[in-house]
C-alpha cells in the first residue's frame, strides 16, 4: 500500500493530556483520534493494529472451542432488572430509555444478554458445556476518562460465559481460558502477570486477572522475588511471622484451647489509666512498647450485607430487604468491629469480601461511642458485645496483648486471645504490604502497580440462578448450571503492546500486531529507485506479508522519522547509489544500525525474519 | 467442526411473528434469536454468514482505496448539534444523557463523526480525495420493528464518506462506489435493482438506491418493461403523453408563447354554474366530460421550508427562522397550490423535495377557505394570488380546460396554459403508475416493491459548510470540499440473501456466504463410516473449506432436515453400504436427486464445483 494514499496524520507535538507512552504515540502516530472526552476513533494505521488483537483473539478462543455470537450493544433493561445488576450496577452502567419509554442499557457486559439467550434454549444436560463469546463494543460511563484509550468511556471487549453441569467441568474450561489468555498475550508479545484472587495456598482459584506492569495501573500488586507468586492487594495473603504448633501453622490460627495454653503464664488482664492518649504511638510512648504487641480494634459500617447474621452478636434485630425484585436479600447497614495487631493494617476489600457487603468503610465517631460506649480509642474485644468481632488470624498469636477497655482514658494489658476473648469470627483481613513474606516460599514480598487486561471468573450459579436458568440432569432432574465469564479490553491489550514496546522516537511493534510488516522507503521516488521499489513490495505482498511503500515527496529525514514513530518493524531504505548497485538498506526498528544487502536477497531475509518472529510468539 | 459441538437450536414450529421467509428460517435454522422487540442476536451459524457478508463488504471497499477506521457507536451530541441533525433528525434518533449530564447519540448514521475526524486533520488539497469508512453498529429507534432484522432497532451499516476537492472527482468516487456495491452483491449471489434517484432522462445522478424486490419492501419501485429504468416512485418521471412541438418534447413543458399559440383556437374562459358538484367524477357526469380535461388543483400546508421564497406570492411577509444554531435557516409554516391535470395525481415527496420542505401534507378546510376564498373542491389557478401556485408538466398542454373559479358552485371553461394562468413554478410533480410510459424507451412502466440495501449519495457541501471543513487550495484560498456518503446494511443484506435463496425446507446459501460450504452427514457415527467421514472432513478443511460434521446420534431423518433447513451449500452422506463400495451421495442444496460417487473422488468433486460457484459470483 501506498503511503501517500493512506491516511497517517502524525504530530510533532505531544497531546497536552496525553500523560502515558501510549496515549502519546497512538496520537503522534496518527493511529487514534480523540471524538469527545473518553472517546476516541482509530484511524486506519491504529485499526490495522486493532483487527490484529482481535483476530488474535479470536483465534483462540476458537481454538478451544469457545462460539461467536453477536448480541446487540444495546441491551433490554429488563435483563439487567432480572439479574438485579440494573440497582446494583451503580453509575457507571449507561441506562436509557428510548422513544416508548422502554429502559435498556449500553452493555458494559453480557452476562444477562448470554444468559437469556442460553435459557431458552438450554433443556439437557447433552448441551452442556458451552462456551460463547462477544468481541463487541461496550460502555463504561466512567466519570474521569483518561489514558486515551486505557480507560475510555467506549470500548471493545472480548467477554465469553460458559455453561456447565458441574464444577469439574467449569473448572476445565476455567482453565482452558486462562491457557487461552496466556497464548493471547504472548502472542501479541506482552508480558503479563497473571494474578489469582486467592492465594496460591489455599488451593484451586475461582479467578484470575491478567495484569501488565504500569505506572498508572489501578491495580496494587503483591509480588514475590524468589516464587512466582503474584496476587492484587485486595487479596493477598502472606507468611505469619509468628510460630504456631503443628498442625496449626499450616493456616496460621491459634485454636482456643492451644490459645488459652500459649497463655499460662500470661498475668490476668487488668484495666490500666491511659490519660490523654489518643493514637497508638502516644499508647507505646506512654507504656514504653511497641505496636505489635497491641490490638487494634476499629468499628466498620457495611452497607448491602449478604451474609447471614441471624446469628451474629447483636444482630438479631436486623431486618433484610431485597433492593429489588430479583435481587438476593440483604442487610441495608450493619457495623462490626474489627481487631489486628497493632502495626498491621486492616484490609477493607478483604473484609467486604468476608461479609459479601456492598461496601464497607470506618464509621462516624457518634456511631463508635454508641456502639462501644466509649470515646473513639479504646474499643477492643473484651467485653464488647453490641456488634459481631472479626479478628484477624494475627491476633490469635497474641497472649499479652494491649487493647482498649471500651471506657475512656482506659486500656486493658495481659489481654489474651483464647482466655479472655474470643471473636465472632477469625480470618485474614490483613494488608499485605512490601517486605512481608510470602505464603509459598517465605520470599520476600514486593509491590508493583498493574493494568488489567483480562480476567477469567467462576461465577458459580449467581446469575443463572436469578435469571432461572435450568436444565434438565441424567436423571430428569431439573437443575440450575453453573456459569464463568472470561473477558479481554481489545483497545487496552493494544496500547499496553505500545507500553511496553516503544522508545523515544516511537513504537517498536511486534509482528503480530503491526500495522504492516515492513516499511519500503525509497529516499527518492522516481527512476530506477522506483521501480525496485514497487518490485520489491510487489514480491513481499505476494509472500504474504503487508507492505508500506513511502512513496511521499518528503525528505529523506522526515520519511525516517515517521517510519521510526509509527513503529512498522522492518525497513528497507532504497537510495539511488545503492540501487547503482544491487543494494538495498534494511533495518529492524529495534536496531540502531542498519545493514546493507543484495537486492535479490532482500525478500528472502525480510520473509524469514518476521516468519521467525512470528513463530516466536506463538511458541 | 463437529455438528455437536456448535449451538444450532433448530427449530420445527415456525415464530408468530415472522411474516417473511427471512425471519422464519433465521430462527428455525437456529441463526438468530430475539432479546427483545427489534434486538435480535446472531448465534454462531448466523454469524459465520454475517462475518463473511461483512467481509466481502470490506473486500470491496478495500479494492477501490476507502480506509476503514473506527469511530466510536455512542457519539457526542455536539457532533450532531454542529450539523443541525439534533434538531432536525426526528425521534428516530436515540439521544441520551451521560451521568455528566453531557448529550449523546448512538449513531444511526456518521456523516458528523467522520467529517469531525476529517476536519481535524484536512489542510491541503493534497489529502483529498479521502474516502473512509467503518463496518460498525448502528440504531435507529423504530416505533415498529419487524420482519426480524430486515427491520430491526440495532443493525450494522458498512458507511463510507469521501470527501473532494471538486464534483469531478466526486463523481469518480461515486462511481467507483455504485461499482464496488454491484460487486458486493453479485458475490452475496442477490439480484439487485439499482435504482438512480433522478430519471436517466436527466442526465449524471447524485444518488442510486440498491433494491431487492420484496413483498414487505418501503418502497415502490417504477420499473420498465424494455429498458433498464428503474425509479423509486417518489422521484419516478415518465414520458409526457401528450406531444410539444420541437425542441419543447424533450422537456415536456410547453413555452408561455406556444401554449398561447396552441390556445389560439380556444374560446374565451368563461365561468360556469356546477352546483352540487364536489368531485371530479361529480363534474365529469354533470359536464359530460373526462377528468384529463380538468386542472385539479390543491391546497398544501408544508414545513421547514428551505427554498427562498422571497419573491414567491403571498409570501413576503413570511419569515425564516433556524431551528437551532447551525441549522439553516427555514420557513416554518408555508402554503401552496399545486395543480395538475385531473387523471393524475401529485406526488407530495416531489413537491416535498421541490420545496426542500421537512414535510408537505393537505391542509385543513379552514385555511382552504382561507386561501382561496371559496369553499374545498373549487380551488384554481385563474386569480389565485394569495399563495404561489406550482403547477405540473402536463397542465401546460392544456388550452381548454375546466378548473375551479374560487367561488361556490363555479368553475371556468376554456381555460388554457400560458393564456389564462401561468404559475410560480412549473415542475414535474406527477405520481408515476404502472402503465405510464418510460422516459427513456418509451416503454411499458410497472410497479415492484423494494427493500433498500444500499445507497450511495452525493452530499454536496452540506455537512462540510455547517460543520465548518475547509482546506488550502493549489492557490492557497480556502475552500469547503465536497462529499459523498455510502451506505450499506449488513443484517438486511444476509436476511435478503435468504429471501432469495430458499424453497420449502429451507435456506439454499450461496457458497459465498454460507456458514459452512460443505455438510458431510454419517448415517451412523461409528466404525468404518466414522472413519471415512472424519477423514473426508478433514481432507476437505485442509483444501480450504469450512465442513460441519453432523456426529449427533440422530435419526437420518432428523439430520436431513436440518440440513436442508440450514441450507449448506453441499451435502455428502456416508453410509455403511455405500462405504463398503467406497462410496458416498453427494447433492447441492438446490437438486432433488443425490448421486453415489467414489469417495476418493469425492474431495477433487466437491472443490472443483465450490471453487466454480465462487468464482462464478466474483465475475
Amino acid at each position: 500500500m501506498n503511503y501517500s494514499q493512506l491516511f497517517i496524520p502524525t504530530l510533532r507535538e505531544i497531546p497536552a493530556d496525553a500523560v502515558i507512552a501510549s496515549h502519546r504515540l497512538m496520537f503522534r502516530a496518527g493511529l487514534l483520534r480523540k471524538l469527545s472526552n473518553g472517546l476516541f476513533a482509530y484511524l486506519p494505521l491504529g485499526f490495522r493494529s486493532f483487527k490484529k488483537v482481535e483476530n488474535i483473539i479470536r483465534e483462540e478462543m476458537d481454538a478451544i472451542g469457545a462460539l461467536e455470537i453477536k448480541p446487540t450493544v444495546i441491551v433490554p433493561g429488563e435483563l439487567w432488572k432480572e439479574s438485579g445488576r440494573w440497582d446494583l450496577f451503580g453509575d457507571s452502567l449507561l441506562r436509557l430509555k428510548n422513544r416508548l419509554n422502554n429502559d435498556f442499557v449500553v452493555s458494559p457486559t453480557a452476562e444477562e444478554a448470554f444468559t437469556a439467550i442460553v435459557r431458552d434454549e438450554l433443556s439437557s444436560y447433552r448441551q452442556l458445556p458451552l462456551t460463547l463469546y462477544q468481541i463487541n463494543t461496550k460502555f463504561r460511563d466512567e466519570i474521569r476518562p483518561r489514558y486515551g484509550v486505557m480507560r475510555g468511556r467506549e470500548f471493545v471487549m472480548k467477554d465469553a460465559y460458559s455453561y456447565h453441569a458441574d464444577e469439574a467441568s467449569l473448572d476445565e474450561t476455567y482453565q482452558a481460558m486462562g491457557r487461552a489468555y496466556r497464548r493471547i498475550f504472548k502472542r501479541c508479545g506482552l508480558t503479563v502477570i497473571p494474578v489469582k484472587a486467592d492465594s496460591g495456598a489455599m488451593g484451586g482459584s475461582g479467578s484470575e486477572e491478567f495484569m501488565v506492569e504500569s505506572e498508572i495501573g489501578d491495580n496494587t500488586l503483591i509480588l514475590c522475588k524468589d516464587c512466582d507468586y503474584a496476587a492484587n492487594v485486595e487479596k493477598a495473603s502472606c507468611a505469619a511471622d509468628y510460630a504456631l504448633p503443628e498442625p496449626e501453622s499450616a493456616d496460621s490460627i491459634m485454636s482456643i484451647e492451644n490459645a488459652k495454653a500459649a497463655a499460662a503464664n500470661t498475668p490476668p488482664y487488668e484495666k490500666i489509666d491511659t490519660p490523654d492518649v489518643k493514637t497508638i504511638d502516644d499508647l507505646c510512648a506512654f507504656l514504653k512498647t511497641e505496636p505489635k504487641n497491641f490490638i487494634k480494634t476499629l468499628i466498620y459500617r457495611a452497607v448491602n450485607v449478604e451474609l447471614d447474621l441471624s446469628g451474629a452478636p447483636g444482630c438479631s434485630k436486623l431486618e433484610r430487604s431485597k433492593p429489588s425484585k430479583d435481587a438476593p436479600f440483604v442487610y441495608t447497614e450493619a457495623f462490626f468491629a474489627a481487631a489486628i495487631r497493632g502495626d498491621l493494617d486492616i484490609n477493607e476489600v478483604k473484609l467486604a469480601s468476608l461479609l459479601k457487603a456492598g461496601e464497607v468503610s470506618l464509621t462516624c465517631d457518634a456511631d463508635v461511642i454508641r456502639l462501644t460506649n466509649a470515646p473513639v480509642g479504646f474499643a477492643g474485644p473484651i467485653g464488647l458485645t453490641e456488634i459481631p468481632v472479626i479478628i484477624d488470624k494475627s491476633v490469635s498469636a497474641m497472649n499479652d496483648a494491649v487493647t482498649g477497655a471500651l471506657e475512656k482514658d482506659l486500656h486493658y494489658r495481659h489481654a489474651a486471645y483464647g482466655r479472655d476473648f474470643t471473636s465472632w469470627m477469625i480470618e485474614d483481613i490483613r494488608t499485605v504490604k512490601a517486605g512481608d513474606r510470602c505464603s509459598l516460599c517465605g520470599g520476600e514480598l514486593y509491590i508493583k502497580t498493574g493494568n488489567e487486561l483480562g480476567h477469567i471468573f467462576k461465577l458459580g450459579n449467581k446469575y443463572t440462578r436469578s435469571m432461572n436458568v435450568t436444565y434438565l440432569d441424567e436423571n430428569g432432574k431439573s437443575q440450575i448450571p453453573v456459569m464463568g465469564c472470561y473477558g479481554v479490553g481489545v483497545d487496552r491489550t493494544l496500547a499496553s503492546v505500545i507500553e511496553e514496546h516503544h522508545d523515544e522516537a516511537g513504537i517498536i511493534w511486534p509482528a503480530s500486531v503491526a500495522p504492516f510488516h515492513i516499511i519500503i522507503v525509497p529516499i527518492k521516488y522516481a527512476g530506477e529507485v522506483k521501480n525496485s521499489a514497487d518490485k520489491l513490495a510487489s514480491e513481499l505482498t505476494k509472500a504474504g506479508f503487508e507492505v508500506l511503500l513511502d512513496d511521499r515527496d518528503e525528505r529523506p529525514g522526515v520519511k525516517f522519522n515517521d517510519a521510526d514513530l509509527t513503529g512498522i518493524p522492518w525497513r528497507v531504505v532504497i537510495g539511488e547509489k545503492g540501487i547503482a548497485q544491487k543494494k538495498v538498506e534494511i533495518k529492524h526498528r529495534r536496531d540502531k544500525e542498519n545493514r546493507m544487502i543484495d537486492l535479490n536477497k532482500a525478500v528472502i531475509e525480510l520473509v524469514k525474519n518476521i516468519r521467525d518472529e512470528l513463530d516466536q510468539l506463538k511458541k
